[in-house]
């Protein structure tokens, strides 16, 4: 395995932090599975987007956001249109190999370089890349919410396989 | 600083992962403020437990998790029991010093080891870091939308410091 000098200490490296994310979305996919089709673009609480919306968020940041990890290049943030369950489980998984194959383009030394993601949000890469998954979690979360208050029971959080 | 072979690659340090965790811990005590104190222990949606419990298991895992890391013991798991806003702000608080005392404890190469955390949850040291912070984020995302529900606007999600 390739060395190089680095701190002498690291919490995660990006096989395992891709890993982790992949996990999460594999958890993602259930709740959304998890909705009725006819509630996933129309039930909401207190007000929120629905969930559907919120799915579209994460999908239209996960990708973009690795590829400009990757290339430099940003592309105008866009949250998407589907509007069927169905349309959003496949781009769900097309996500999952879009990732997979750009994950490992990324440069070794790319995630402590300083981006400015989609031309706006400024920070280490590390941060740009946990921001998309913590964004992620914390809607999935608010999803529960919309699940438990519509009777049916989420997906357990612990599980990521 | 002192360096040693790793491979050739990762995402993020100690003590950026620490810096990272205190910013959501700065936002979620912005979110157990926004609570009306008779709202805390008493509101929720769907069934679900109210806020003040769910940032009881925060509480009930943050600390512990670090001291078992660095130890290798564990307490079993509690959530405790405090009951007003200001005893979980204090616990919070307290919380945030001893993570700043506990995190450059854990020895370098603690992070890729495996461990069983409270006796029951085993896997890579950095899982079960994550672990930690995920539940932290999935649940405030619950408390976001009771929130909501009450009519309060929520602290902004991308607001760490």
């Amino acid at each position: 395995m390739a060395t190089q000098s680095v701190p002498s200490a690291f919490v995660i490296t990006p096989e395992a932090f891709l890993a982790h994310w992949q996990g999460h979305r594999r958890l993602t996919r259930r709740a959304i599975e998890a909705f009725p089709e006819d509630q996933l673009f129309s039930f909401s609480v207190g007000g929120m987007r629905p969930f559907g919306a919120l799915a579209l968020e994460m999908l239209g940041m996960a990708t973009p956001t690795v590829r400009g990890v990757v290339t430099g290049e940003w592309d105008q943030y866009a949250a998407g249109e589907d509007r069927s369950r169905a349309e959003i489980l496949q781009r769900w998984d097309e996500t999952t190999e879009q990732l997979e194959s750009l994950w490992p383009q990324i440069p070794p030394e790319r995630f402590q370089e300083t981006m400015t993601a989609f031309g706006m949000y400024k920070g280490p890469v590390y941060e740009l890349l946990l921001y998309v998954i913590d964004n992620e979690i914390h809607h999935r979360g608010q999803g529960y919410v919309y699940l438990r208050a519509l009777g049916i029971e989420p997906p357990g959080f612990w599980v990521r396989d």
